[in-house]
């Protein structure tokens, strides 16, 4: 059966939260689900919007629903003091990794996610990203100069205006067989899409 | 029990639909709601939010969420011809009625929804607001003139005003014991809330 894309930008509480859930809900269906890290500040350019955050009264509610969400869902969580940050360096440590083993780079993507939403950790550094993949046990070295690569800078870059042009504005954002659902709070009807075929 | 507080913009699609709902999941805990129309508009110019049709990329993906909310939940549902339009006329029709009696507003409310996402009638117009309001016995003269009254449109920015200084920003936005919520895909949370006392 066809695989569920799921993307992410390594910045979002949502996108987070909705990492620690969305392979469970696909497996319980026979599915599998491929990653793919984005830049919402990229798109952020075409939409207009703008990290909850930074906006007036969103703000603090935001702050508030993202705890709220992960306490429901039983995911460990604790604010970041910097949000958003550069989902940059993470996502290409991902791209990089992914060709070599994508079950790896899935596998470094919750630990990065961790890092970030959990320890406090900041993975806009390249510094951390480094760390925290060679804890996977990766070349370090090999990690940074990744990081720098131009190919793999390239890679980026298409990925997210790949997801662009498929639709994708938000984090998390997912496709079943095409069709659209934006949101961790849209989980529920992704579970109830895959157990109906649609509604 | 206290009551439920339900602010929501006439020109809302996730409020139409939550209107179609909160009332039924109030009522399994034995709690009444109150609903305030307010002006997502107003609220705009402090979060810098705009309406969700018109974001590049979003527009599309709500259209599409819009249907498939309404169809998931088993709401009578067709896309008005414009939207958002101006929730003025009907609040202030709301806010008059309220004051003479708040279950004949609330069965307005109803109404008027009906009207602009299910018959496609543009309750922006004045107009259609006195006939809406004229086909639950009250006389149509007396809406067309409160429309126009300078009390009834000081009331409609002082329930704005009011809303805003609580934190409501969205549509629909519930407040359950103080407890906000924000979005119609909140709503099964809110029945939790009410259930549990919180998590």
């Amino acid at each position: 059966m066809k695989s569920i894309d799921f993307y992410f930008d390594f910045s979002s509480p949502y996108g987070y939260i909705a990492s620690c859930r969305i392979d469970d809900i696909a497996a319980r269906h026979g599915r599998t689900v491929n990653w793919y890290p984005y830049l919402l500040g990229v798109v952020f350019k075409t939409t207009g919007r703008r990290p909850l955050p930074e906006q007036p009264l969103v703000g603090d509610y935001a702050l508030r629903d993202f705890a709220r969400s992960a306490r429901l869902y039983g995911v460990p969580f604790n604010m970041p003091q910097r949000l958003p940050i550069s989902g940059v360096n993470p996502s290409r440590a991902y791209y990089w990794l992914y060709d070599q083993d994508p079950q790896q780079a899935k596998a470094l993507a919750r630990s990065l996610y961790a890092a970030y939403f959990v320890d406090g950790r900041d993975i806009s550094d390249p510094e951390q990203v480094a760390e925290v993949t060679a804890a996977l046990g990766i070349d370090r070295a090999a990690v940074a100069a990744a990081l720098q690569d131009p190919k793999v800078k390239e890679r980026l870059r298409s990925e997210t205006d790949a997801a662009i042009g498929r639709g994708a504005f938000g984090s998390p954002f997912i496709f079943v067989d095409d069709e659209p659902f934006w949101g961790n709070d849209r989980l529920d009807q992704v579970d109830r899409w895959l157990t109906t075929g649609g509604w």
